[in-house]
């Protein structure tokens, strides 16, 4: 794992960044989603003042490790994607993206599902763009005639379906199988129901 | 809520139909998953050591308690199920009453889906009542002739699918709405897929 060189000065922006960066690879490094504001602090090298002028307490860190969770899906999701010129099939590869993220990252993933309070604009309901990202390729995917209501709840099916299993193979109660995740993803077919 | 009397003098599996009946009232009146064994023994009215007899540790408690948790669930599949003759309409009632059982034992769901690794017969992969209960109800939608593999992915796909819904609601990202629930769940075919 690469370790970020100390530096004294950052730009305003960099060294946000640089502070996420490095809070995600700590999570991910320790497994531990209780992380500290002064543990990236020394990780990057820099005053526990300069990083709270960042993210004044630990909520407002939690809320910017879970966007950048969320970027990072929405990234891998539409990397996936682009492998496929056929829709349903760029459609299964963004829930078989959103399975293998919450695998590969789940002290991220824990936090991005798990703080979502403190990420939506209203305080309630947090929105995201993986979420985002879902919405519009089932409407790709349903019949242009299908109603509001049938989109919404396919697209909370889907998510609902990839979201379930990441869970429950990272609670240990289904085996983490790379062949099984892939059939359960692509037997869905939200096109394809009778409704 | 009812409070338990205090008693000095339990048959052995009383007391500990008492710990855990306790237990789990008390995880949900606090909404706080860490319990203590002395918290359990202090409101049952008997002394720590009699609790230790039963929990040795704090995993052991944690491990009674999730499986009395899938008790609760399976039972209360069972009971939706029986207003329903129709075997799809039952299957779909058993569906929504995972996820009302998760949203109604918030804290009593978070032990079972996340200590299975202490409940699972050889330590990795945790079975377990309700999950057996839905692999035998898949296997009466499905047809006949479908092969085991279709019936694993079915039964795992429906579990993912109510288990994913309970855990977005749950964290906040998807509003509780039981008319959404409902429809999501309802639209969950497996006799009627293409594969």
């Amino acid at each position: 794992m690469k370790r970020a060189s100390p530096r004294q000065n950052y730009h305003h922006g960099d060294l946000r960044s640089a502070l996420l960066a490095t809070g995600v690879r700590l999570l991910e490094g320790s497994g531990n989603a209780d992380i500290g504001l002064r543990e990236i602090a020394r990780e990057v090298g820099v005053s526990a003042t300069a990083v709270y002028r960042h993210f004044p307490d630990k909520d407002a860190l939690l809320a910017a490790l879970a966007e950048t969770g969320f970027e990072r899906l929405a990234a891998a999701q539409l990397k996936a994607a682009a492998r496929y010129r056929n829709k349903a099939a760029a459609f299964r590869a963004i829930g078989r993206a959103y399975v293998r993220f919450a695998l590969a990252n789940p002290a991220l993933f824990r936090i991005m599902t798990s703080h979502m309070h403190l990420t939506g604009a209203n305080g309630s309901r947090g929105d995201n763009r993986a979420a985002a990202l879902l919405r519009e390729r089932i409407a790709e995917l349903l019949p242009a005639a299908a109603s509001e209501k049938r989109r919404t709840v396919t697209a909370l099916q889907a998510w609902a379906l990839v979201h379930g299993l990441a869970m429950l193979i990272l609670g240990g109660q289904v085996p983490h199988d790379e062949a099984l995740i892939k059939a359960v993803v692509d037997e869905f077919r939200p096109g394809e129901t009778a409704t």
